[in-house]
């Protein structure tokens, strides 16, 4: 693991992620710029003090050195976004797998780049997109393409949180701070934080390519650099329409990713915070929910539930889910193997198409919120399945 | 009452809305286009048949000549919209007062003339907008008055239905075949129908004025004349954004007029299906949910709520509480009084608030989704109580 | 009408329920004991004067010899239960129909003879178990007609309000103080005023007959005369269990009736605070969410729902549906036609054996919890629609 | 740990659950009666084969044998029930702590006895009464014992599941079998299996202790030797009333645990299939929805919350909260410390008292549901917090 010293959100996360299903063992990081700080946090996690590094670089090649036994099959990338891409260049060019925390990059240029290395080295790259990771996200994608709801025609996806509703940033809260400086986050704010979850899930769920889009930035709180508010109107490449929005100002809310989808035949609803139940509705049927752990749900993956239909799973589940299909394909990797057929997770191109849109978005908005095609999606249309 | 035969939706929707609290009797009317249907209509109603009326005309000029104690105080006009201009100028200048169906008007022109008849005659105006009459709506307003939010910043409106989901229109569904019309229903489909009663609810609740808006329009269903449906952005004079959709293609909804005001201090979300919950979230405190006919209200007018908390309330009471004001502020006139300051129902002023909003709506979906400022609100700033 | 001054709360939702379809006119009452009383009520609700009696006994009398065209078609009896016997009878002997308000009579005794006049008469009776009205309530007991969740194995019904937590009937609020006099409200308290609904609701929707129960009530607050809490066990006739309870002190609740149905394949839920979704859980479907006005419904009268799907009806709708019934059966009698097939209205069987089960509950309770058995139900299990 | 073959439920839920934190590390097992397949179980979870036993008596030995430092600090006993007390004894006379899944016992001898060992060695005993993990339920406990409710008057407790709905059990299916059967279960079926979580969450919530009850029993499935829905009227010490049921024939339930407790003053509400809200409804307050991760919370420990408000947590984790505590106390007796003060799990008295409830219960059912009093709580009342 690189990045995830002690005291921050993520890396803990990720550590819950990876020990849930007993599959991955960490044995080696650099946790913090700080030596010092890497230091105790290998401590805290009982490692071998001599795998935890001074820094990335220098784990990149001890533990390439290493008998091929002993060292990591793969590295975690929690740093700052600022240095994803280095990060991941080098244990990619050391011969490591990797899974990286989003946002892919600090910039589109920096995405392509990196995206140009993983088909280079054919290393396994999954960035953690963990709201894919619910299994009743599956399932909508599942019924989706099964084509219950016939040909899609809206998406409306709404991402609101209130945790920067006031200026926090200013006041010195880390998470905070760094997530509104344009130097550390790139050029959107709550967009680029949350508003990429956002468009990756729709676009999970539906496959639907963004064509155009319209967004107005807004900065409510005074002094802050970036927009802590997004909404934005979408033309999607298919036919159908889109609203999405962002925001960290909206007071109150916590988490409250949800997602719809209407077609011809019906529509779904998910709510992130009510994660195990989805929401079907149609033409003249009653609503239907459905709910993890049943006999007649369409994603047939039971991999992705752990405990019978009515115990509830949440986020760190979820995001267990991403690293349980990144640990399928690196061990096919290493024994030589095919990626299997059905492996789920997001991948670079993922990451990738999510810069297109935050150029675009960040473009539009600047422009007073005028409609803005997205560059060029060039070979993006792959399938999600990593191959 | 001119218009709602008997086999009409809306008609018997503002009888029952009438006829809940027994303060008016419906004695006269001129149905239906056509005078048979009209005396069908009359005859269902127990009328006294020397009062039911071959047209409107005839009706206004006849009523006029009664007996002030016999002829009718008010009309109720539910007829297509576009003659609802017409009707009312009729009555209102035979001395009348009004209760209209929305939209107000065909286009903002005749918006404009209904409100110089309005003013000139000093007739008590009243427009239907019902979703204004919900107790939880009223208490949402009452809440932001007292600042229980704080300065606004966002507004979401949401309101989708799916009942145009196939061409029942061109396969001669009445109501729906009016409303997708543009020589019946206006230059605008879905946004004009519901999208006004959204645009409506937002200022009846926050009194936030529109500068200027994008909107998106789009007819998913092929062969139909106008939107079924629309997504905006919209920028209020205050500083305050939001996102307002409406569509009558979102397959599985029913009526799910839905709105969430965020601002610096918390926000409140209320949904029209769910009438008797108005959730309110705040920044560092529980959620709190408040129902109808509870102590702790703020809105304190007693008189929207008939039954006690936990005996629910739904449309038609909300409906009849637009009645309700109505009818107050007639008695007062009828009585030479002043209106009552707490008098409490949309008015012209705010029928043509919504016209200037469809027309600048048409003019940015006409030009692709450009922003359109709103040609000039004069002076609409005047409160919404009626005076 | 006889009984419901203006300050009642009771008499003004029949008042409500009658209006609300435009098919009853009241034009007589006799409203209070107190004959100044009565004339202010009478006078508010604009009615011929000569038509407001001092007592019922003088109205029944006095319009029975009013022209058949002229007098009332029938009683509405909306006194305190200590008397409805009494008026009922009394009008059934002078050859109206009646309308009354729930419990039907003080104690089983009065019921028994009460149903003899109304078997006798041949008068249509009705009584208002209200909950009954609700278009869901009757989806369920379609639904569990036709066999969709196979035989009936439990049902779980709850009855909590709050408005009682405080001594309030000893601080002299009236709606208090008689419902917890044994001497006007009978020998059980919070079990009679509200349990009785809770019992004619599940004999309404699945027609269940109870064999034996087993009561528990407590009288929390200090002072009070009458239980303000039952708690039920029941063992029907046809195997299936049951669990009841009734309380007037779970403080916090509102008018919360909520029912769950289970059998064999299946299982229903429905609450009184959400009264337009039925839910229904399957042993391995999706849970389907059922909603009034939409044409998947199969209980196919479609005069209980009077707005279109997703415009809410509530409370006094329902009330409503109650009215609509009798006065359906009402006027076949009038035109001297047979009652129609699928009338559906809560009768004098449902009334008297509501009174078979409170004395049974009465009776176990005092024996400190004994399992106890209801008495007969002679002929009780008659069909539930009147005939 | 013993017990918890790959293939079991529950053993997964404790590896999982112990793995969480990254606190434990699994190093050793006798995994099920077959050596053979408690080999697979151990080679599945990649643990050295010397430590991975036959049967659970070699690995007590075997394990103690070892040097401090490298044998297992604590047992996780996870066999069918009827071997609980046995394994948990040899461990504990063995020198280990232990953590035992529920039911404690096969029946009240066997927990009196285990309970005296426990005291006597003085060793760790946690009883993985999973459910009271939940940080909203700790909130309740919280909320209830700085007296937000008042007094209390009233619980309701349910328990429904509806996998038992048909005779699996008949069938083969092992989870099924083991459970309707009484030489393995114990005296009771459902409420053995489930309700005795019921019994527990609302002693752990509430402090309540059971005086009486009457208990209802029911086998629904023809030919299944344990009673599958039981329903329960209870007196508690304190003068609370109660209702408490479980089920495994609620058709279409699936895990709907909820308690709703009732006081003075207000009532709260939590499911646990919605376990990241609690309710609370005052008696003239808005109603409080409070979520895990937020500052307003009064159960302060935070490390039962993993990640911020609005990250939906779920059975796993708290099902991790049980272990971290017991892994807090074990921590403690290692270094020779006392116990935290707020050190928070199910104790053997927890186990004793449950199985007081059962034979009470038992006893009530087969004298046809008459009123039975605990025999006896002894020393019981200890505080819930472990000493």
């Amino acid at each position: 693991m690189v990045g995830g010293s002690l005291d921050a959100f993520i890396g803990n996360v990720h550590r819950m992620a990876m020990r849930l299903d007993g599959q991955v063992e960490l044995v080696a990081g650099a946790f913090s710029s700080s030596s010092e700080k890497s230091r105790l946090t290998g401590e805290g996690l009982f490692l071998d003090p001599r795998r935890v590094y001074a820094d990335y670089h220098t784990m990149a090649a001890a533990e390439a050195k290493l008998p091929a036994e002993e060292r990591i099959d793969f590295v975690s990338v929690v740093t700052p976004n600022r240095i994803h891409a280095a990060v991941a260049t080098t244990f990619l060019e050391a011969g490591f797998h990797v899974v990286c925390d989003k946002p892919l990059a600090f910039d589109l240029q920096e995405a392509l780049a990196l995206q140009r290395i993983v088909h280079q080295t054919g290393r396994v790259f999954t960035l953690t997109h963990n709201y894919t990771g619910y299994p009743m996200v599956k399932e909508a994608r599942a019924r989706i393409r099964q084509g219950e709801l016939g040909d899609l025609r809206k998406v409306v996806v709404e991402y609101p949180q209130g945790w920067l509703s006031l200026p926090i940033d200013a006041q010195g809260q880390k998470q905070a701070a760094w997530r509104t400086d344009p130097q550390q986050a790139g050029a959107a704010g709550c967009l680029g934080d949350i508003g990429t979850h956002a468009e990756n899930l729709v676009h999970y769920i539906t496959g639907l390519q963004i064509e155009e889009l319209c967004a107005e930035f807004t900065t409510f709180v005074q002094g802050r650099r970036l927009e802590d508010d997004a909404n934005l109107l979408i033309r999607y490449r298919e036919g159908a329409k889109g609203v999405l929005y962002s925001s960290q100002v909206s007071a109150g809310e916590e988490n409250a990713l949800t997602v719809r989808i209407y077609g011809t035949k019906g529509s779904l609803e998910w709510k992130q915070e009510e994660p195990n139940e989805l929401v079907m509705k149609f033409l003249d049927a009653p609503r239907a929910i459905l709910r993890p752990g049943n006999g007649y749900l369409k994603a047939s993956e039971g991999r992705f539930t752990r405990v019978p239909a009515g115990h509830p799973g949440g986020f760190v589940e979820a995001f267990a889910n991403v690293y349980l299909e990144a640990v399928r394909a690196i061990n096919a990797k290493i024994h030589g193997e095919a990626l299997p057929d059905d492996c789920d997770f997001p991948t670079i191109d993922d990451g990738v198409r999510s810069m297109f849109f935050l150029e675009a978005a960040v473009c539009s908005a600047s422009a007073g919120g005028s409609w803005t095609r997205l560059k060029s999606l060039g070979d993006l249309d792959s399938p999600h399945y990593h191959g």
